[in-house]
């Protein structure tokens, strides 16, 4: 009865708000969420999984997919390229899927030109003295790195007036609740709708 | 480290599409939420609780409250008067709580000029043969009103772009889950937050 086109649900934090652990919570919780891996220069932390976590490439490799205009949004982030694929991404959407991009400020700055209609998450933690302990609990970082990213950190904070949903992430079963009552929200939204009653006629 | 006012969510469906009953559910699940109990020269149906389900009181009692300019919004439906009161609306949003009102589409439209920031929630049966099947099962109702609230059906389901949520009520768990991640989404809104960081120096 309800048809719709998939919608965008964009996931921007500075580091160390749980971000990522809580898109991943997400996609645990919503199977039917596609998910978007994003394409990076930067190398495979411990763990992580070409292809699942990042596609890792070369600089030249990002560089030429963006030369061919691939990317949806791209972005520099600690030195390092990020983007999103935009044939993934545009498939997905036309599907009828909901798509959850777990992407920066920047990247997230362009999808909303490109994506209007896109939805915009912002995760930060709770005070930035909670997320120093967190940057430093997270001890893969050198202390100039964790400088970096709070530095960073305090300048990101203050774009969550660019976004539409604020989640502050004190702890995370509370903070997947509203991330899920979100993307259930949003998929009842009126604007996102055509509804036709097969028995009526208007 | 958060302030916000309240916020009003109203909800409007046609006659059967089972508002009273989700509303009633809803308030089960978020106890913090304030429920407005309507004013009205309707006859209490049976079970109903003169202050709890509505304020019953007579045309005249009730004309001399719109005179005195005590309500929000009020309508006439089915040839019975409803109102909500503002001054008890307004001090639950002051005092930054959620408030529920259960109110039909010529109500919502007034209060959405009151307060544009109002979050409007539309409920519909999943068709019209479901929704005259649920009249009819009611049997409160004589063959001649089941016909009138029919034909105001007709009416109002087409009044659902005007509100910003649709609720296709299949099934009662659902549909509460749907209008509790609308409230918890909203809660969660930007443009309603004020938000600041106690050790962070903007």
């Amino acid at each position: 009865m309800i048809d719709r086109r998939g919608t965008l649900f964009v996931v921007s934090a500075p580091s160390g708000a749980g971000k990522t652990t809580l898109c991943h919570e997400i996609r645990l919780r919503l199977l039917d969420l596609a998910y978007s891996v994003s394409v990076t220069t930067r190398a495979p932390r411990p763990g992580e999984v070409d292809g699942k976590d990042f596609r890792f490439v070369t600089e030249s490799e990002f560089r030429a997919m963006l030369d061919r205009g691939e990317f949806a949004e791209w972005a520099v982030v600690h030195g390092n390229l990020y983007g999103t694929r935009a044939d993934a991404l545009e498939t997905a959407l036309g599907e009828g899927r909901d798509v959850l991009l777990d992407i920066d400020t920047q990247g997230a700055a362009q999808l909303r030109t490109r994506y209007p209609e896109a939805v915009l998450v912002f995760i930060v933690a709770p005070s930035m003295a909670e997320l120093e302990q967190r940057l430093r609990e997270r001890r893969s970082d050198a202390e100039r790195e964790i400088a970096r990213r709070l530095d960073r950190a305090r300048h990101e904070v203050v774009m969550w007036r660019q976004y539409d949903y604020l989640i502050v992430n004190r702890d995370l079963k509370e903070a997947a609740e509203q991330l899920e009552a979100i993307i259930q929200a949003e998929r009842c939204r009126t604007t996102r709708l055509e509804l036709r009653f097969p028995d009526l006629e208007v």
